[in-house]
Protein backbone atom coordinates (compact mmCIF):
# COMPACT_ATOMS: atom_id res chain seq x y z
CA UNK A 1 0.00 0.00 0.00
CA UNK A 2 1.60 3.59 -0.87
CA UNK A 3 2.19 5.88 1.49
CA UNK A 4 0.91 8.97 1.50
CA UNK A 5 2.22 12.68 2.32
CA UNK A 6 -0.30 15.65 2.73
CA UNK A 7 0.78 18.82 1.13
CA UNK A 8 -1.67 22.15 1.94
CA UNK A 9 -5.41 19.78 0.95
CA UNK A 10 -3.58 17.20 -0.77
CA UNK A 11 -2.93 13.76 -0.50
CA UNK A 12 0.02 12.84 -2.90
CA UNK A 13 1.74 9.49 -2.57
CA UNK A 14 5.17 9.85 -0.87
CA UNK A 15 7.49 9.18 -3.35
CA UNK A 16 5.89 11.83 -5.30
CA UNK A 17 5.45 14.38 -2.99
CA UNK A 18 7.52 17.59 -4.06
CA UNK A 19 7.45 21.54 -3.49
CA UNK A 20 8.68 24.48 -6.06
CA UNK A 21 12.45 25.06 -5.65
CA UNK A 22 10.99 29.03 -4.71
CA UNK A 23 9.78 27.64 -1.31
CA UNK A 24 11.52 29.65 1.45
CA UNK A 25 12.25 26.85 3.34
CA UNK A 26 14.55 25.34 0.67
CA UNK A 27 15.99 29.01 -0.81
CA UNK A 28 16.46 30.56 2.57
CA UNK A 29 16.00 27.96 5.36
CA UNK A 30 12.98 29.48 6.50
CA UNK A 31 10.32 27.12 8.12
CA UNK A 32 9.05 25.35 11.18
CA UNK A 33 8.47 21.92 12.02
CA UNK A 34 6.86 19.57 14.49
CA UNK A 35 6.84 15.37 15.12
CA UNK A 36 5.29 13.35 17.12
CA UNK A 37 4.76 9.76 17.25
CA UNK A 38 1.93 7.26 17.24
CA UNK A 39 1.69 4.11 19.17
CA UNK A 40 -0.73 1.17 18.17
CA UNK A 41 -1.85 4.08 16.15
CA UNK A 42 -2.48 6.82 18.97
CA UNK A 43 -0.56 9.80 18.73
CA UNK A 44 1.50 10.46 21.92
CA UNK A 45 1.44 13.93 23.65
CA UNK A 46 -0.84 15.18 20.77
CA UNK A 47 -2.35 17.98 21.97
CA UNK A 48 1.60 19.13 23.31
CA UNK A 49 3.08 18.81 19.75
CA UNK A 50 -0.01 20.99 18.24
CA UNK A 51 -0.01 23.84 20.64
CA UNK A 52 3.88 24.10 19.95
CA UNK A 53 3.31 23.68 15.75
CA UNK A 54 1.33 26.43 16.36
CA UNK A 55 3.31 28.84 18.88
CA UNK A 56 6.23 27.82 16.22
CA UNK A 57 4.22 29.04 13.21
CA UNK A 58 3.43 32.29 15.41
CA UNK A 59 6.86 32.98 16.21
CA UNK A 60 7.72 32.93 12.51
CA UNK A 61 5.04 34.70 11.83
CA UNK A 62 3.73 32.10 9.59
CA UNK A 63 0.52 31.98 9.00
CA UNK A 64 -1.81 28.63 9.24
CA UNK A 65 -4.96 28.58 7.22
CA UNK A 66 -6.59 25.74 9.78
CA UNK A 67 -7.78 25.43 13.33
CA UNK A 68 -5.91 23.29 14.92
CA UNK A 69 -9.42 20.77 15.40
CA UNK A 70 -9.24 20.78 11.71
CA UNK A 71 -5.48 20.33 11.72
CA UNK A 72 -6.45 17.35 14.04
CA UNK A 73 -9.24 15.89 11.68
CA UNK A 74 -6.63 15.95 8.36
CA UNK A 75 -3.42 14.38 10.57
CA UNK A 76 -6.45 11.09 11.41
CA UNK A 77 -7.49 11.44 8.00
CA UNK A 78 -3.53 10.65 7.07
CA UNK A 79 -2.98 8.12 9.23
CA UNK A 80 -6.49 6.36 8.85
CA UNK A 81 -5.34 6.22 4.62
CA UNK A 82 -1.35 5.17 5.47
CA UNK A 83 -2.31 2.94 8.34
CA UNK A 84 0.94 2.71 9.90
CA UNK A 85 0.33 1.89 13.67
CA UNK A 86 3.68 2.85 15.31
CA UNK A 87 4.65 5.67 13.14
CA UNK A 88 6.33 9.28 13.22
CA UNK A 89 4.37 12.20 12.30
CA UNK A 90 6.06 15.52 10.62
CA UNK A 91 4.28 18.81 10.22
CA UNK A 92 6.16 21.09 7.87
CA UNK A 93 5.01 24.41 8.02
CA UNK A 94 7.56 26.93 5.35
CA UNK A 95 7.80 30.00 4.08
CA UNK A 96 5.89 29.42 0.86
CA UNK A 97 6.83 30.71 -2.74
CA UNK A 98 7.96 34.22 -2.00
CA UNK A 99 8.14 36.14 -5.26
CA UNK A 100 11.49 37.81 -4.29
CA UNK A 101 13.05 34.76 -2.59
CA UNK A 102 13.03 36.86 1.16
CA UNK A 103 9.44 38.10 1.95
CA UNK A 104 7.44 35.28 3.70
CA UNK A 105 4.21 34.12 1.66
CA UNK A 106 1.15 31.56 1.65
CA UNK A 107 3.11 28.94 3.75
CA UNK A 108 3.31 25.56 2.60
CA UNK A 109 2.27 22.59 5.49
CA UNK A 110 3.66 19.06 4.59
CA UNK A 111 2.34 16.05 6.42
CA UNK A 112 4.48 12.99 6.47
CA UNK A 113 4.27 9.93 7.98
CA UNK A 114 7.15 7.19 8.09
CA UNK A 115 7.31 3.61 10.38
CA UNK A 116 9.27 4.43 13.46
CA UNK A 117 10.68 1.65 15.83
CA UNK A 118 12.04 3.14 18.90
CA UNK A 119 15.39 0.96 19.62
CA UNK A 120 14.91 0.35 23.90
CA UNK A 121 18.10 -1.51 23.25
CA UNK A 122 20.32 1.40 23.49
CA UNK A 123 21.77 0.88 27.19
CA UNK A 124 23.46 4.42 27.21
CA UNK A 125 25.15 6.92 24.71
CA UNK A 126 28.11 8.62 24.77
CA UNK A 127 28.55 12.73 24.15
CA UNK A 128 31.06 15.42 23.22
CA UNK A 129 30.64 18.76 24.36
CA UNK A 130 30.58 22.01 21.24
CA UNK A 131 30.31 25.68 21.77
CA UNK A 132 27.20 26.40 19.54
CA UNK A 133 24.12 28.48 20.92
CA UNK A 134 21.18 27.89 18.34
CA UNK A 135 19.78 30.97 16.77
CA UNK A 136 15.98 31.62 18.04
CA UNK A 137 16.47 28.72 20.14
CA UNK A 138 12.77 28.72 21.70
CA UNK A 139 11.02 27.77 18.29
CA UNK A 140 11.64 24.48 16.47
CA UNK A 141 12.91 25.71 13.22
CA UNK A 142 14.20 24.18 9.79
CA UNK A 143 18.10 25.11 11.35
CA UNK A 144 20.19 22.12 11.92
CA UNK A 145 23.24 23.34 9.49
CA UNK A 146 25.55 22.76 12.93
CA UNK A 147 24.59 19.55 13.93
CA UNK A 148 24.58 18.09 10.62
CA UNK A 149 28.15 19.79 9.90
CA UNK A 150 29.44 18.32 13.27
CA UNK A 151 28.62 14.53 12.31
CA UNK A 152 32.60 14.04 10.99
CA UNK A 153 33.33 15.12 14.57
CA UNK A 154 30.90 12.36 16.08
CA UNK A 155 31.90 9.69 13.98
CA UNK A 156 35.58 10.58 14.56
CA UNK A 157 35.53 10.70 18.01
CA UNK A 158 33.59 7.38 18.42
CA UNK A 159 30.59 9.12 20.29
CA UNK A 160 26.76 9.27 19.84
CA UNK A 161 25.76 12.91 19.77
CA UNK A 162 27.44 16.46 20.01
CA UNK A 163 26.20 18.58 23.79
CA UNK A 164 25.50 21.98 22.97
CA UNK A 165 26.74 25.24 25.62
CA UNK A 166 27.29 28.50 25.44
CA UNK A 167 29.36 30.83 27.52
CA UNK A 168 30.11 27.85 29.88
CA UNK A 169 26.47 26.75 30.41
CA UNK A 170 24.90 23.93 28.65
CA UNK A 171 22.04 23.63 26.37
CA UNK A 172 20.63 20.73 24.65
CA UNK A 173 21.74 18.03 22.12
CA UNK A 174 20.85 18.51 18.76
CA UNK A 175 17.51 17.36 19.32
CA UNK A 176 16.95 15.83 22.45
CA UNK A 177 17.10 18.05 26.23
CA UNK A 178 19.33 17.33 28.74
CA UNK A 179 19.02 16.16 32.26
CA UNK A 180 21.61 15.87 35.08
CA UNK A 181 21.05 13.75 38.35
CA UNK A 182 23.51 15.37 41.07
CA UNK A 183 24.74 13.34 44.41
CA UNK A 184 21.87 14.25 46.30
CA UNK A 185 19.42 12.44 43.83
CA UNK A 186 18.61 16.19 42.13
CA UNK A 187 16.99 15.92 38.98
CA UNK A 188 17.90 19.45 36.89
CA UNK A 189 17.70 19.96 33.49
CA UNK A 190 18.80 23.06 31.61
CA UNK A 191 16.40 26.47 31.49
CA UNK A 192 17.28 28.31 28.98
CA UNK A 193 17.95 29.14 25.46
CA UNK A 194 17.01 26.33 24.35
CA UNK A 195 13.89 24.41 22.39
CA UNK A 196 11.62 22.92 25.06
CA UNK A 197 10.50 19.28 24.47
CA UNK A 198 7.28 17.85 25.03
CA UNK A 199 9.18 14.60 26.68
CA UNK A 200 10.85 17.02 29.11
CA UNK A 201 7.32 19.09 29.81
CA UNK A 202 5.69 15.93 30.85
CA UNK A 203 8.76 14.64 33.00
CA UNK A 204 8.47 17.81 34.61
CA UNK A 205 4.78 17.83 35.77
CA UNK A 206 4.72 13.66 36.16
CA UNK A 207 2.83 13.77 39.80
CA UNK A 208 4.43 11.38 42.90
CA UNK A 209 7.64 11.22 41.00
CA UNK A 210 9.80 10.50 43.97
CA UNK A 211 12.47 12.93 42.64
CA UNK A 212 12.80 16.83 42.42
CA UNK A 213 13.02 17.87 38.99
CA UNK A 214 13.96 21.48 38.50
CA UNK A 215 14.99 23.69 35.96
CA UNK A 216 18.10 25.55 36.29
CA UNK A 217 20.90 26.67 34.46
CA UNK A 218 23.65 23.57 34.16
CA UNK A 219 27.12 24.54 34.37
CA UNK A 220 30.38 22.90 32.71
CA UNK A 221 31.42 22.23 36.06
CA UNK A 222 28.01 21.00 37.04
CA UNK A 223 28.52 18.44 34.65
CA UNK A 224 32.20 17.27 35.48
CA UNK A 225 30.64 16.42 39.17
CA UNK A 226 27.12 14.97 37.79
CA UNK A 227 26.33 11.47 39.51
CA UNK A 228 23.92 10.76 36.08
CA UNK A 229 23.22 12.19 32.89
CA UNK A 230 20.05 11.44 30.58
CA UNK A 231 18.70 12.88 27.06
CA UNK A 232 14.81 13.46 26.49
CA UNK A 233 12.73 13.04 22.91
CA UNK A 234 9.88 11.75 21.50
CA UNK A 235 11.63 8.81 19.98
CA UNK A 236 14.55 8.58 22.30
CA UNK A 237 12.62 8.53 25.66
CA UNK A 238 14.53 8.69 28.74
CA UNK A 239 17.68 7.82 27.39
CA UNK A 240 20.54 7.41 29.68
CA UNK A 241 24.15 9.21 28.84
CA UNK A 242 26.90 7.41 29.86
CA UNK A 243 29.79 9.37 28.77
CA UNK A 244 30.52 12.72 28.35
CA UNK A 245 33.99 14.10 26.50
CA UNK A 246 35.73 11.01 27.72
CA UNK A 247 34.42 10.77 31.21
CA UNK A 248 32.79 7.68 32.48
CA UNK A 249 29.52 8.53 33.83
CA UNK A 250 27.49 6.46 36.77
CA UNK A 251 30.32 3.66 35.51
CA UNK A 252 29.31 3.38 32.60
CA UNK A 253 26.08 2.09 32.94
CA UNK A 254 22.23 3.39 33.22
CA UNK A 255 21.58 4.97 36.32
CA UNK A 256 19.18 4.00 38.66
CA UNK A 257 17.37 7.12 38.65
CA UNK A 258 17.64 7.74 34.78
CA UNK A 259 16.04 4.36 34.75
CA UNK A 260 13.00 5.03 36.96
CA UNK A 261 12.13 7.92 35.41
CA UNK A 262 12.17 6.51 31.86
CA UNK A 263 9.81 3.44 33.50
CA UNK A 264 7.75 6.64 34.73
CA UNK A 265 7.66 7.88 31.32
CA UNK A 266 6.20 5.31 29.99
CA UNK A 267 3.58 4.74 32.29
CA UNK A 268 2.00 8.89 31.36
CA UNK A 269 2.55 7.95 27.71
CA UNK A 270 -0.42 8.58 25.75
CA UNK B 1 9.09 32.29 -24.34
CA UNK B 2 9.61 29.66 -20.82
CA UNK B 3 12.12 30.35 -18.96
CA UNK B 4 13.62 27.27 -17.54
CA UNK B 5 15.36 25.93 -14.24
CA UNK B 6 18.13 23.35 -14.31
CA UNK B 7 17.79 20.70 -12.16
CA UNK B 8 20.73 18.13 -11.84
CA UNK B 9 20.81 17.23 -15.73
CA UNK B 10 17.56 18.20 -16.75
CA UNK B 11 16.36 21.58 -17.85
CA UNK B 12 12.61 21.88 -16.19
CA UNK B 13 10.25 25.37 -16.92
CA UNK B 14 10.63 27.24 -14.15
CA UNK B 15 7.10 27.30 -13.35
CA UNK B 16 7.43 23.12 -12.37
CA UNK B 17 10.67 23.24 -11.00
CA UNK B 18 10.47 20.84 -7.97
CA UNK B 19 12.13 18.99 -5.10
CA UNK B 20 10.58 16.12 -2.89
CA UNK B 21 9.99 16.92 0.26
CA UNK B 22 12.40 14.46 1.67
CA UNK B 23 15.39 17.06 0.71
CA UNK B 24 17.44 17.85 3.24
CA UNK B 25 17.60 21.52 2.72
CA UNK B 26 13.60 21.14 2.97
CA UNK B 27 14.29 19.14 6.16
CA UNK B 28 16.75 20.33 7.85
CA UNK B 29 18.72 23.56 6.34
CA UNK B 30 21.02 21.78 5.03
CA UNK B 31 22.66 23.57 1.51
CA UNK B 32 24.87 25.96 0.05
CA UNK B 33 24.20 28.51 -3.24
CA UNK B 34 26.27 30.84 -4.88
CA UNK B 35 24.45 33.79 -6.76
CA UNK B 36 25.83 35.92 -9.89
CA UNK B 37 24.46 38.65 -11.85
CA UNK B 38 24.93 38.61 -16.59
CA UNK B 39 25.30 42.02 -18.16
CA UNK B 40 24.41 42.02 -21.65
CA UNK B 41 24.68 37.93 -21.61
CA UNK B 42 27.90 37.86 -19.73
CA UNK B 43 28.62 36.75 -16.07
CA UNK B 44 30.29 39.09 -13.69
CA UNK B 45 32.88 37.76 -11.82
CA UNK B 46 31.96 34.26 -13.16
CA UNK B 47 35.38 32.40 -11.95
CA UNK B 48 35.39 34.15 -8.34
CA UNK B 49 31.85 32.53 -7.79
CA UNK B 50 32.21 29.39 -9.38
CA UNK B 51 35.83 29.16 -6.92
CA UNK B 52 33.03 30.06 -4.13
CA UNK B 53 30.49 27.78 -5.04
CA UNK B 54 33.01 24.65 -4.63
CA UNK B 55 34.67 26.07 -1.71
CA UNK B 56 31.02 26.40 0.24
CA UNK B 57 30.49 22.87 -1.17
CA UNK B 58 33.26 21.34 0.02
CA UNK B 59 33.17 22.82 3.67
CA UNK B 60 29.79 21.35 3.75
CA UNK B 61 30.94 18.01 2.64
CA UNK B 62 28.29 18.30 -0.74
CA UNK B 63 29.92 16.66 -3.20
CA UNK B 64 29.60 18.17 -6.63
CA UNK B 65 29.35 15.70 -9.52
CA UNK B 66 31.11 18.36 -11.89
CA UNK B 67 34.19 19.98 -13.18
CA UNK B 68 34.08 23.42 -12.88
CA UNK B 69 34.41 23.78 -16.64
CA UNK B 70 31.46 21.57 -17.20
CA UNK B 71 29.47 23.15 -14.68
CA UNK B 72 30.00 26.57 -16.69
CA UNK B 73 29.42 25.11 -19.82
CA UNK B 74 25.67 24.06 -18.24
CA UNK B 75 25.17 27.57 -16.94
CA UNK B 76 26.01 28.79 -20.43
CA UNK B 77 23.07 26.42 -22.51
CA UNK B 78 20.99 27.35 -19.21
CA UNK B 79 21.87 31.16 -20.38
CA UNK B 80 21.41 30.32 -24.26
CA UNK B 81 17.93 28.58 -23.40
CA UNK B 82 16.44 31.67 -21.43
CA UNK B 83 17.99 34.48 -23.44
CA UNK B 84 17.82 36.93 -20.65
CA UNK B 85 20.36 39.53 -20.89
CA UNK B 86 20.41 40.71 -17.64
CA UNK B 87 19.94 38.42 -15.13
CA UNK B 88 20.73 37.35 -11.61
CA UNK B 89 21.67 33.19 -11.31
CA UNK B 90 21.82 31.18 -8.40
CA UNK B 91 23.44 27.86 -8.19
CA UNK B 92 21.85 26.06 -5.05
CA UNK B 93 23.01 22.74 -3.61
CA UNK B 94 21.07 20.83 -0.92
CA UNK B 95 21.95 18.08 1.15
CA UNK B 96 20.00 15.49 -1.17
CA UNK B 97 16.80 13.25 -0.40
CA UNK B 98 18.35 11.64 2.96
CA UNK B 99 16.51 8.32 3.55
CA UNK B 100 16.93 9.11 7.64
CA UNK B 101 16.24 12.91 7.15
CA UNK B 102 20.05 13.61 9.30
CA UNK B 103 22.71 12.28 6.77
CA UNK B 104 23.73 13.82 3.77
CA UNK B 105 22.85 12.41 0.81
CA UNK B 106 23.35 12.68 -3.19
CA UNK B 107 23.32 16.53 -3.17
CA UNK B 108 20.72 18.30 -5.98
CA UNK B 109 22.17 20.99 -7.85
CA UNK B 110 19.15 23.43 -9.20
CA UNK B 111 20.31 26.60 -11.34
CA UNK B 112 17.52 29.25 -11.90
CA UNK B 113 17.79 32.59 -13.61
CA UNK B 114 15.64 35.32 -13.31
CA UNK B 115 15.74 39.16 -15.29
CA UNK B 116 17.31 41.26 -12.49
CA UNK B 117 17.16 45.09 -12.45
CA UNK B 118 20.16 46.95 -10.47
CA UNK B 119 18.31 49.97 -9.40
CA UNK B 120 20.89 52.76 -9.26
CA UNK B 121 18.80 55.42 -8.08
CA UNK B 122 19.02 54.38 -4.73
CA UNK B 123 21.27 57.22 -3.39
CA UNK B 124 22.17 55.58 0.27
CA UNK B 125 20.33 53.45 3.08
CA UNK B 126 19.75 53.34 6.47
CA UNK B 127 20.88 50.61 8.65
CA UNK B 128 19.99 49.67 12.29
CA UNK B 129 22.27 47.16 14.43
CA UNK B 130 21.58 44.28 15.70
CA UNK B 131 23.90 41.23 17.78
CA UNK B 132 24.40 38.23 16.25
CA UNK B 133 27.05 35.68 14.68
CA UNK B 134 25.87 33.99 11.46
CA UNK B 135 26.51 30.07 12.04
CA UNK B 136 29.69 28.79 9.58
CA UNK B 137 30.44 32.08 8.17
CA UNK B 138 32.81 31.94 5.99
CA UNK B 139 30.59 29.42 4.10
CA UNK B 140 27.53 30.91 1.87
CA UNK B 141 25.29 28.56 3.18
CA UNK B 142 21.29 28.50 2.69
CA UNK B 143 20.97 30.10 6.45
CA UNK B 144 18.80 33.55 6.63
CA UNK B 145 16.57 32.90 9.39
CA UNK B 146 17.56 36.14 11.37
CA UNK B 147 17.57 37.86 8.54
CA UNK B 148 13.99 37.14 8.06
CA UNK B 149 12.92 36.91 11.44
CA UNK B 150 14.16 40.84 11.82
CA UNK B 151 12.35 42.09 8.85
CA UNK B 152 9.26 43.21 10.68
CA UNK B 153 11.78 45.23 13.14
CA UNK B 154 13.43 46.28 9.84
CA UNK B 155 10.20 47.94 8.78
CA UNK B 156 9.29 49.32 12.12
CA UNK B 157 12.44 51.25 12.50
CA UNK B 158 11.73 53.20 9.16
CA UNK B 159 15.47 51.43 7.35
CA UNK B 160 16.53 49.58 4.69
CA UNK B 161 18.87 46.86 7.11
CA UNK B 162 20.50 44.76 9.64
CA UNK B 163 23.96 45.30 9.89
CA UNK B 164 25.03 42.47 12.69
CA UNK B 165 27.80 42.37 15.13
CA UNK B 166 29.08 40.46 17.50
CA UNK B 167 30.73 41.22 20.97
CA UNK B 168 31.57 44.59 20.04
CA UNK B 169 32.58 43.71 16.68
CA UNK B 170 30.86 44.39 13.50
CA UNK B 171 30.37 41.14 10.93
CA UNK B 172 28.22 41.94 7.61
CA UNK B 173 24.78 42.49 6.84
CA UNK B 174 22.54 39.59 5.63
CA UNK B 175 22.98 39.89 2.09
CA UNK B 176 25.89 42.16 1.96
CA UNK B 177 29.82 43.02 3.38
CA UNK B 178 30.24 46.16 4.95
CA UNK B 179 32.73 49.18 4.91
CA UNK B 180 33.67 52.12 6.41
CA UNK B 181 36.00 55.34 5.75
CA UNK B 182 38.11 57.26 8.34
CA UNK B 183 38.28 60.76 8.53
CA UNK B 184 41.88 60.59 7.30
CA UNK B 185 40.29 58.67 4.70
CA UNK B 186 41.19 54.93 5.16
CA UNK B 187 38.77 52.59 3.70
CA UNK B 188 38.43 49.40 6.01
CA UNK B 189 36.01 46.39 5.65
CA UNK B 190 35.48 43.94 8.51
CA UNK B 191 37.87 41.04 8.45
CA UNK B 192 36.46 37.96 10.51
CA UNK B 193 33.38 35.73 11.12
CA UNK B 194 31.78 36.85 7.76
CA UNK B 195 31.39 35.33 3.97
CA UNK B 196 33.39 36.98 2.01
CA UNK B 197 31.78 38.30 -1.14
CA UNK B 198 32.97 38.70 -4.68
CA UNK B 199 32.77 41.99 -4.83
CA UNK B 200 34.36 42.97 -1.67
CA UNK B 201 37.14 40.73 -2.78
CA UNK B 202 37.50 42.91 -6.41
CA UNK B 203 37.21 46.32 -4.54
CA UNK B 204 40.36 45.46 -2.40
CA UNK B 205 42.58 44.37 -5.26
CA UNK B 206 41.22 47.21 -7.76
CA UNK B 207 44.60 48.60 -8.95
CA UNK B 208 45.98 52.60 -8.52
CA UNK B 209 42.22 53.10 -6.80
CA UNK B 210 44.22 55.56 -4.92
CA UNK B 211 42.63 54.34 -1.52
CA UNK B 212 44.11 52.64 1.18
CA UNK B 213 41.39 49.60 1.58
CA UNK B 214 42.42 47.57 4.36
CA UNK B 215 40.67 44.48 6.14
CA UNK B 216 40.50 43.97 10.22
CA UNK B 217 37.98 44.02 12.55
CA UNK B 218 35.96 47.56 12.92
CA UNK B 219 34.33 48.15 16.71
CA UNK B 220 30.60 49.32 17.52
CA UNK B 221 32.69 52.74 18.56
CA UNK B 222 34.88 52.88 14.95
CA UNK B 223 31.13 53.24 13.68
CA UNK B 224 29.94 55.59 15.69
CA UNK B 225 33.63 57.58 14.51
CA UNK B 226 33.22 56.64 10.62
CA UNK B 227 32.87 59.56 7.82
CA UNK B 228 31.64 57.20 5.87
CA UNK B 229 30.06 53.95 5.25
CA UNK B 230 29.03 51.71 2.32
CA UNK B 231 27.71 47.93 1.73
CA UNK B 232 29.04 45.81 -1.35
CA UNK B 233 26.97 42.86 -3.36
CA UNK B 234 26.65 41.73 -6.45
CA UNK B 235 23.24 43.15 -6.85
CA UNK B 236 24.12 46.47 -4.85
CA UNK B 237 27.82 47.24 -6.22
CA UNK B 238 28.98 49.97 -3.79
CA UNK B 239 25.90 51.52 -1.75
CA UNK B 240 26.33 54.21 0.17
CA UNK B 241 25.14 53.69 4.05
CA UNK B 242 23.52 57.25 4.99
CA UNK B 243 22.58 56.37 8.49
CA UNK B 244 23.11 53.78 11.48
CA UNK B 245 20.86 53.36 14.54
CA UNK B 246 19.79 56.87 14.05
CA UNK B 247 23.30 58.95 13.57
CA UNK B 248 23.35 60.41 10.06
CA UNK B 249 26.02 59.87 8.59
CA UNK B 250 28.45 62.06 5.84
CA UNK B 251 25.59 64.96 6.01
CA UNK B 252 22.90 61.97 5.26
CA UNK B 253 24.19 61.76 1.28
CA UNK B 254 26.97 59.45 -0.39
CA UNK B 255 30.44 60.33 0.28
CA UNK B 256 32.86 61.06 -1.65
CA UNK B 257 34.96 57.93 -1.45
CA UNK B 258 32.22 55.42 -1.48
CA UNK B 259 31.07 57.32 -4.51
CA UNK B 260 34.15 57.19 -6.57
CA UNK B 261 35.09 53.34 -5.13
CA UNK B 262 31.25 52.55 -7.12
CA UNK B 263 33.15 53.93 -10.23
CA UNK B 264 36.10 52.53 -9.83
CA UNK B 265 33.86 49.00 -9.49
CA UNK B 266 32.07 49.67 -12.57
CA UNK B 267 34.95 49.77 -14.42
CA UNK B 268 36.03 46.31 -13.74
CA UNK B 269 33.00 44.89 -14.15
CA UNK B 270 33.59 42.05 -16.31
Amino acid sequence: MATYTLINNDFIPATEASVLVTDLALYRGYGIFDFFKTIDSAPVFFEDHLDRFYNSAAEMRLPVDKSQDELKAMIFELMKKNDIANSGIRITLTGGYSPDGYAIAKPNMIITQQPLTINNDVKGIKLITHSHQRQLPHVKTLDYLMAIWLQPKVAEKGVDDILYYSHGIVRETPRANFFIVTHNNEVITTANNILKGIVRKNLLTIPGNGFTISERDITLDDLRQCKEAFITSSTKNVLPVIEIDGRVISGGAPGEVSVELGWKLSEIHR
